[in-house]
């Protein structure tokens, strides 16, 4: 016997965020395969006679895991039908799907994989952010720590925050320390609009504007407190900063 | 009498990566005001009993109708008690949410956004498609035509390329003649791998892969036929393109 995976992007952490498609194909799995950063909501969805493993990575050991999930993927696509391979955020940015995609390439095993809603989308959605504009910001660009180690990429940055445009750091706070002072180094101006976005489109989503240069790293990691967090700069959203989340408190929906 | 406004991504066009929450608000609308990228599938989840309004712009009557549409949002929140107004691919990127968002606040009228899978989410997982990997490609910079006009921007964008990044032009076909040639201008390897996606996630939807110097444009446009296009250009697609797009039709999902 021998079943197929899908890949399945779980959102930000917010149920509602799942796909049609993806909250189906959960109904029908047999075994739901999933990471640390998937919302226990999210897993409140999955039918109890479902089995359910964790494989979450520590952060000290991650060659060995992704070996050992890389074999359990194996093994449980041998006994099952139907595997699910839930990841938090979108199925394609940030989460290392290439690794267990060639090991199912090699054993000639199906596979499909479904979009989800990227963190990005979901913070933005959740502060009614356009992360697009017409009249600045054209571009988007999506980074993480280690594209500010390079003083050359860093300048390459810069020529789109002088565009207007945004730029998403996907970033644990705690490696993040050159970030802001390589972004300075290299000219990027110290009013730099910078909103800090932890936890987004969950009930602990909390959120922080500044600018550039006026960051203190220290202040923002405590207020990161390890969780998830997203850093959006850009001059198209100094006008955002400016009202919508001094603001206004908008009226919430609730669809389930 | 005076309601609110949702804004809804209807993704790129498969009903069925509509989310969960995007699902239920459309239930419960008494209006949905609908653009011209919005699938006729989604439409037809609407219940019949809910005002559908077109609002899809002509191309070469956009400042006008922008301004219709604004007259339209307004007058309808002043007579609904829910006015959806479903867009396609995601709300936050190029889908011009600014201007409404200001019409709005500016009438202080209550308002949310809800997230919905990016055209280019759904373009990758249909592909299988990891859009940022480990090795290389630690960036995603999402572009469209205008950024290729300056070359300044050109090599900036030549820079994410060098490190092995993946760049994704959202792209008019028919206006995008300049893209390539700058790109090729400003230094970038001709070798460079470019996949063309038209119409994801749809039945309709085709691929064709190549690289930037052996690109004729011509053929391109031909083969877009004018539906909606993404371009995608980057050293860490060249093994998904020799692999997994020249050989393995994988076996699809139906979960409605």
């Amino acid at each position: 016997m021998q079943g197929k995976v899908i890949f399945v992007g779980a959102g930000p952490g917010n149920p509602e965020l799942l796909t049609l498609e993806a909250y189906q194909v959960l109904q029908e799995a047999d075994v739901v395969l999933y990471d640390a950063l998937v919302g226990p909501e999210v897993l409140d969805l999955i039918p109890s006679r479902t089995q359910k493993i964790y494989v979450g990575k520590r952060a000290t050991n991650h060659s060995h895991k992704q070996r050992e999930i890389n074999e359990l993927l194996l093994d449980m696509v041998r006994q099952h039908e139907c595997v699910v391979r839930l990841k938090g955020g979108d199925t394609l940015i940030y989460a290392r799907l290439a690794d267990e995609l060639a090991v199912l390439q090699q054993a000639r095993i199906p596979y499909q994989v479904l979009a989800g809603i990227t963190t990005l989308s979901g913070t933005a959605a959740a502060l009614g952010l356009p992360l697009t504009s017409r009249d600045c910001g054209s571009e988007l660009l999506i980074t993480t720590v280690s594209t500010y180690s390079d003083l050359e990429t860093c300048k390459a940055v810069m020529t789109f925050l002088n565009r207007g445009s945004g730029v998403a750091i996907y970033m644990p706070t705690f490696r993040g320390q050159h970030v802001l002072p390589n972004l300075l180094e290299v000219g990027v101006d110290a009013e730099l609009p910078l909103l800090l976005v932890v936890q987004a489109t969950l009930p602990t989503q909390r959120q922080q504007s500044t600018n550039l240069g006026q960051a203190d790293y220290d202040q923002l990691c405590a207020f990161s407190a390890g969780d998830p967090t997203i850093f959006l700069l850009g001059w198209s959203f100094a006008n955002y900063i400016s009202t919508a989340m001094l603001s206004k408190v908008l009226e919430s929906v609730h669809v389930h």
